[in-house]
């Protein structure tokens, strides 16, 4: 059994790896760890573990924690780990970071964007990206797994292939997403609270949310060269899932007639196809079917489609998933499957939950 | 592998059902039933299935499916089954029936709160009413279970002990039931409209709930009379759960000093853990936490806890569970496990999601 | 114009006030008290108000704002109005008081329940309990209101026709009332945060809530004797909304045609004719349609309607509020129309919001 | 006092101008005209109007309705109104019309996006588009007013005044909406069931929604040419409120020291300013404040702020408003307000409800 430490596992994020790992024929959870419920009972801060987990809260000990454990998680602030990190604990287990510090490959960028002075710049260069589908190979290497945001995973996984295939200019790409509450965390905040939430929609973070750049880094990856794009995130009045609406305009290409022109929907159907028809966790819906985050819920999917407008020369990317699976503590998983050789599928099978 | 069919797949209940048996490991769904949907891929049906599910739904064929499988789950409207139902399609499979046709023993109440004939009435005597906490032994030798309601199996495992230990006068009972919409099922009704339901509350089907006399009758056989109950049910704005919050005047009995009284805060808790502490699946939760229906959803778990009043003499007990898992689909797989010998956790083990 | 001041402008009540007095033809605020927002625009911290409402908050200064209005309405926590409450305050100005500190006349009553020590019970005494329906005549001589709680309001008119009457035992109430979680207030709590409350339902404060003692006081007086009841809160996710489903034994009675019997739907039917008839703001529905609290919604109405149980002979009473209007800012405006002899229905006319 | 008809008062939109009718104080409803509940009490329809509104409805009768009443309101299906209405009709009374029948000047515009042959051309030349803000002069002098749709009054009310200065590029325009659920009517249909809209995000209509047109044309007027945008609406979990979320590309001006460059905050801002400044039912927020829909829940309100994008050159604008208000019944009272020479606010000048 693959031992398992969670640093910040009462957030919501790491109760959801509780949740899932408590399905995991292989792995188990050694230590819980948080910062404000030292020594209570975890299932006294989760009642929907009550009975199933008897263990107590342990402190956020990094240090000790590497000593007991081959695989630690860490669902904390950012700049957390980053403060924190050593070399001696690389070399006693696997890191997979749930925050942002380490996912910024450039050091300016992440402190520009998260007004924070980062610790422990030289892991930077040999984090891994945990972006299962386009870096499983340098993830089953890796040491140090930088998990991608929830946004971030939705917003790169829906609009992946047709930048890496040159089919739209990643320059014009408008990225709207909505999310659930969960995304904010179970800090007690007033603009959180469910009467604040509850029937209103707003925006926030425009222009200036820190998954911008983290978008921006990984597509430019994907088209080979520095991209801006626009993301706005809202809030919507639901527990889980992020619906990302991805605009682009399409470039002219050489098309099977030989002819120069805007790719047509086969086109772009192909490209989705030949990234993710091997894909489990990534299903490209049928026909004109938009995504919804509610058939994903609960699960590692994320479901993506899209449409052509021929009028605008345009084409609307969709992509839903759940932001506490697949946008946090299940691509962890999967990247922890990945990290010790196990099926990647192991623990994240289930499927959605509806209504 | 136990082969299943479902009759009903695409209501609700059906569609949960597939969803747990997609991670049973001892059993494999080969007949998708339906009526309106037939010859349609069952994952366009509940797109939460895609990928998932490649079947298409079949005609509900009770006697051919009987011929294919080892156990038929019917998910359908009263009435169906008691018409179909034969000795023939009992002498090849196993038949749990989640609707009502043979939960009451008694045909002329059925037909009274039913306000139907019952086409079948040879089949109740043996019918076993799948309470699996209650009727365990009797439902491993059965044929035919009646899986009870979802409102009933949480209002009947709330009270139970204090019943059947005789601390509370079952005659005084009132249940005040809230339940999420799903258990009005998919029907296109505008009542269930989101703008109906939503930031709603209301009662329905007071003093005349068909679930009524299905308490009546399980809780009588607990204390070995002929009770009656008051049960309201209530629409609540959410996806799933059941809150039952139960009212009963506590008996005077002998207490631990001999003298006579009300029975104690301890004696009520003692009666409980003597029924549950070895149910996996029913939590008495600690001290004065009352039960949410958040932290059950999802799962096959009923929490339970309860206060005294000493100044009214009652017992206030709530339970909460998932109407489509406990109080349908799951407890319904918690019945074939037990028909078939299989450990009752199979498939329904999972932790329930939060938030 | 009446000169008006809130104390607590800030809470969801006291904004709630400002609301209704805005659409108030002969009342103006010119004083927005605060606790924590002093100095802030009040429409920085209600935004709906934005370009409605231009002064800034004021501190909550009871005796200046006293030299300045002809009325203050105390939208704060228990205990504060008692604390600071004056002769002097009283003899410039009618004082209006949300909270609970004048609304049960045995001091120790409220000192037991709310586990504070009352600080000015000189004033108790004077203190008319606004509930208009019933105490109109006294509401309109009064110098002091103590405006009624929202689960009291709806408790105490669905049933109180029946306790008057002598219909029902009033020993035997039941009322198990689910609220809309405005009522749990604007403070930052985990418990209320959207994820926490959205998808649950769940009891609190079971057999100790505060509002126990005020409904048992208030219905005593209309019986003419002491009596206990059982009064259990639900938290329900949506905004506003109160709905108490109230549970009473019918007493025998002499009926119409001489005999000795329960007492019959017509009589109950006119029972609660008699008493709301000419009631503007209680709705006695028709036949057996039961209230929902959509239908309410942002208005000041109460809708009532009840069904009798014939097998048990209880009878079922259902009442449904908007918490916020007719259970706190609405009720209060109500009474300051008594008070200073204007039309009752002056600025709460309005019909409710649907959906 | 106007006397009032409404064509389909029994739809949601209906209702509404009922409810808002109700608080207008020159204007009584004579006929509440319905095709599915002729005869029935109104207020069984909408049970919110208990005891407020005692009329039946009578059947949807333009030529006989014409004869009685100054105005009508049709809240009906598209091709409704095209297909009876006659000169006669508008000789004897004003028509608002809620669809879209008479909101696009170009027949054959109309008869693609619709899918529907329009029955009445001649009509459409003289139809005002019942923009308020935009079109007042014109809407005081017409006989038929086209009221505009939800989805397209919060567009262009957003993105007007910068189209109109030349701040931004028109055909680089993508609106990105998000919709409470009763913009689709209260018709019986699956995907409009509580469990399918709850707890999930979803596009519709991609690329292909009719509101498009609308926009397209109404814009172009503003900026004086043709004009294709991209419009995306969304189904959102709550009942009411429209968000929409906008971008553009800035267009290189002359700034105020001479130079050419990107238009400033500042500069936007005064756009806005200029057209809105003495709008009442329009409010620009201040700073970076984000529209929420709940803010302006109830009201006529709609509520703008913008931010700008140094980095993309972009502006990302945001508009709120209540679908069923400013959206439809709303926006049709302040048109009949303007028709008859009232204040336009009369009846409109509530405060949003909020929480």
């Amino acid at each position: 059994m693959i031992k398992v430490g969670i640093v910040g596992a009462t957030g919501y994020a790491g109760a959801e790896l509780v949740r899932l790992l408590l399905g995991h024929k292989e792995a188990e959870i050694v230590w819980y760890g948080s910062k404000s419920y030292v020594d209570q009972k975890f299932a006294d801060v989760y009642r929907n573990f009550f009975q199933l987990v008897e263990d107590p809260c342990l402190e956020d000990q990094l240090e000790e924690m590497a000593k007991q454990v081959d695989v630690i998680f860490t669902a904390t602030p950012q700049g957390y780990l980053a403060s924190v990190l050593t070399e001696d604990i690389l070399s006693k287990c696997k890191v997979i970071d749930l925050s942002a510090d380490y996912r910024i490959k450039d050091v300016a960028t992440y402190e520009k964007w998260y007004n924070l002075e980062h610790k422990s710049p030289q892991f930077i260069e040999e984090a891994v990206y945990g972006l299962c589908e386009v870096n499983r190979e340098d993830i089953k290497k890796a040491r140090l797994i930088a998990n991608p945001g929830c946004f971030t995973t939705c917003s790169i996984l829906t609009a992946y292939p047709l930048v890496k295939d040159g089919l739209i200019d990643p320059n014009t790409l408008i990225i709207d997403a909505k999310s659930g509450t969960s995304g904010a965390g179970r800090g007690a905040k007033q603009q959180n609270l469910f009467c604040e939430v509850n029937e209103s929609m707003k925006a926030y973070g425009v222009t200036t949310h820190r998954h911008t750049p983290e978008i921006e880094e990984q597509l430019g990856y994907a088209c080979g060269k520095e991209i801006l794009v626009n993301f706005t995130p809202h809030l919507a009045p639901m527990n889980r899932g992020i619906l990302a609406t991805e605009y682009a305009s399409l470039c002219q290409v050489t098309l099977p007639d030989g002819s120069v022109g805007y790719p047509t929907e086969e086109m772009i159907r192909a490209s989705y196809k030949k990234y993710y028809d091997q894909e489990f966790f990534v299903r490209v819906l049928d026909g004109d079917t938009p995504p919804e985050t509610k058939w994903v819920e609960g699960s590692n999917f994320v479901d993506i489609n899209f449409k052509v407008d021929e009028r605008t020369h345009r084409v609307v990317m969709m992509g839903a998933l759940d932001n506490l699976v697949k946008g946090a503590a299940g691509q962890a998983l999967q990247n922890m499957n990945l990290l010790f050789g196990l099926d990647e599928k192991e623990g994240l099978a289930m499927a959605p939950m509806f209504p």
